[in-house]
């Protein structure tokens, strides 16, 4: 083939791939604008490089609190190509005895993958516990919008990655919602039939008001 | 227009709108198949009436529990019609100081139409309480997966309508899931930071067990 | 627990709660931005407040109008907490005679709860009429996109209230969409099979040209 | 490479793509099966031939009708393979001045290639009408759940693809809807604000009852 | 009917359809905003006219090209009124004997329509291709996701029209993501068998590097 | 409080609750049903345990193969609890110089977690390479719907964890797709500009025919 022959062959494929320079690929968060009930807008296509979709974020996490454990998150703010997808993770680790307080995503599903250590992990329905003693390399899953729960089991420190099925799943930690804001007492007794000691105990110690 | 043009054109009509006879205006639940995860099988058009789509289910409930409130519902259970829609409702009955204990709705919003009395509406946030008072005609809406409740405020009884975007929410009660099952005492109070005490407490209370 | 104690426990607190100030639990919509197909903008969480999901906007409406019926609504514009969510309401007053005429909601379910007098609903398919008398506290169901109608068939004033699966339903009534614009009435001829003189009639009254 | 090489190698493949036999890259329906909200059930992959994803159903169709036009679908019911995908497509046929009656899809946009005449194509709405003269090759879109008309204008026949996002779109043709069901004639005066001799009229031609 | 009564008779009607004045019927694309994950931020509705939803895009395409075929586009670029709608089209000329390569759609589901000649039309799993001979006016759908491609095998040039469940899907050419960027030989030979003197001869060709 | 209390307390709750047993909380896949669009049918609630929700399936997997790497699968069929949920992992293990071939999930966004030691990942558009170094605890993503692979670039064994928004993500394995099938040559030659002589040796090695 002549080099005349690889010109004009390139000129041909010009025109022909010319529509397929893609500009949906991928939609990388751009945070400088508000966000969207689809997530952020997207970024200028030239901006965005390989770093967008790669982080070390998942670091071991400070364990030193009240449930022995701590997280850390590849979400889409630590990791922006994840705006527009569907999935995220985060890294948690548990001290002896650790635990992942009671909590719910109402938007995502959590699969649950063991990278050291032994752990229980359950979640909760209304007349029934769906409890699993689970070892490294064990998966399990909290289907959307259920209550669930770890536990660190074994007789040393232990980590699970967890990954959702959204980009950026909420968390709703039940200790947080009813005992760290400025709730009322009564609203909470009635609402929940805790006694007013339990839960100003707790507001006391988690820093709530009211 | 003469009989036989009449016959001509009904012809002429058949040929083109026998496209238009649509399967698909909607699917009415056909309970005796499995649920699948976009609902139930529909059942036979041939079958289906106008009552399919109707329900006298929201009546007045028995209030006469602890939280001196009680609900009917609205669900495709109770309007086979809903199958495949993103619809439903609820209606609320409070007495005198009753309530609408503590819960979450993961895979619904949830929007409230005071029908009677002066209620008290909140949801909460790991930081903050969004509560309003509500009279006669008012709307308040529950983001989706977001904890709330309600009081009656008022002299008299409440009656509130509750409407939601799937035709079968989920109703995650907080008090049902941490103290009617069997879920362990100490896994709840490592899990909750709630006290043994309280735990066992309510656990003989409302039922639960472990 | 002394002071210190309490102070070291707040502060564990802190490293484990720091991601769980979830900024994804709504998108209250920001009007100064333009619409995007799936909502809104979001309005940033520290201006939004408990009056972004409350509304007294469905009040009685002015029913001296040709079918002697009048609606309000609470849809995101009057109620800007459903923005990104997926319902919403509107009230509908009957005088004795009172009709909803004939439309279309091609993005939303319906639901309607009769809250005073007496109703007629119903919908309709090529082949059939699905249509129920309803009375105080009945509840009727209006699949996706079929047309629909509601008559008040009792001795009083009636009021509805519909809601619907999206926070912004389109409302597509027919006699707007044939008679109140500018489309020309060989047009609507053709495409009806009504008669000119009736289109012009109703074009006359309703204030449409062409 | 030696046979024996050959065999070990193939051995080796196995074990790395045996989890690659996708068994999710399509679901051709099965009709003998009920449809879900999501579709049919999915034929089972051994019975599946590029039958199931072919069909010459676009043929002309009879035009001696009433509108002097005639449509031939390629619908999920024509084309099995397009079940659970989100396409789908007819083809319609005008004799010189046919028309395609006014009709809206709730459930699907709607795109259409001119491939043979000139047609007047339009969608309304309460205050506007967006109509385009349209020759062969060229491209209109009906946004999702508006009422939209198509008409012959050259001096041929003239055929157009239309292609929906739904593989099973549903049509609601107005006229059918009103005057050839048994929807009772005073339910349709007071709903659309015809007349009744009007309505009586077409029920007579179209076969209407009520 | 006096004057004075068409003018109360306006009136009435003017307060029950301020309503109806839907601003939610379209999102007709203002690319001077950056896209979100759902779509373009919609041009305001004052400035949408009838040519916002069409395009006399789809015109013969250029097939001087290796694969004696070219494509012309109606996605969203070219027809704004797409936008936050599921529909697209294209058309595909084929000079004799020429072909589309192989490529992938993630996003969306394609219809082909064969407007012209006769064509050999086919997608491929691992363990079959699924190919069907299409004469004029025949359909044939790929399903989502899968490798496909088509050859003109008639005497004459070929027209296709294929149409998307998507008003901007992705393109995904194998011969140009393989050997017409930066993409090492050593990484495309490892990870796809193939020869780097294939590679190599292939970029060469086509102008990739690395 | 007395035990004729404690009675009447539960009597009260269970009018209360009753409404609350939520049959929607999962649905676990029953394979005995055909698969529809939206997943397997719901296996009864009675008959499931914890054990849906858990797999030990993720172990090392046999990398005796041509690429070095081999994988094992936590889907729905592993894992029936995943079903109507939208997660799922898998983990790879690589030999030195293990890689994982080119291939594209349409379907479902990946995220990939470095268990132990170092990897090259990268995903490819037309014009561009998007490629990171990895080492433990390193996160990137592959966007839905790009072609994508990686490579063990480190002194040791390596082991992935990858988890998709999907709970059976469909793997369209390139090498696979052209040579492991009965596709004709002339067709891939045509279609991918492959050389004649490259299709048949890869089709001898990998047992494809045609």
């Amino acid at each position: 083939m002549k080099i005349i022959h690889i010109f004009l062959f390139l000129f041909y494929l010009l025109s022909y791939t010319s529509h397929a320079v893609s500009t949906n690929d991928f939609c990388v968060a751009d945070f400088t604008f508000p966000k969207t009930p689809s997530g952020y807008p997207c970024k200028s296509e030239t901006n965005v490089t390989a770093n967008d979709f790669a982080s070390s974020s998942l670091v071991a996490a400070n364990t030193k609190n009240i449930f022995n454990s701590g997280l850390t998150t590849a979400f889409v703010k630590d990791l922006p190509g994840l705006n527009g997808l569907d999935i995220s993770a985060l890294r948690i680790d548990f001290d002896i005895n650790g635990t992942v307080p009671m909590h719910i995503h109402p938007d995502a599903s959590e699969l649950i993958i063991v990278a050291q250590g032994e752990i229980k992990a359950g979640f909760i329905t209304p007349t029934k516990v769906y409890e699993k003693y689970l070892k490294v390399g064990d998966v399990f899953v909290f289907p959307t919008g259920l209550f669930h729960y770890q536990v660190n089991i074994g007789p040393t420190k232990a980590i699970v990655y967890a990954v959702f099925g959204s980009s950026n799943p909420s968390i709703q930690l039940l200790f947080g919602l009813l005992f760290k804001n400025n709730l009322p007492t009564p609203i909470i007794q009635k609402t929940t039939l805790l006694d007013a000691s339990q839960i100003m105990k707790l507001k006391a110690q988690l820093g709530g008001s009211g």
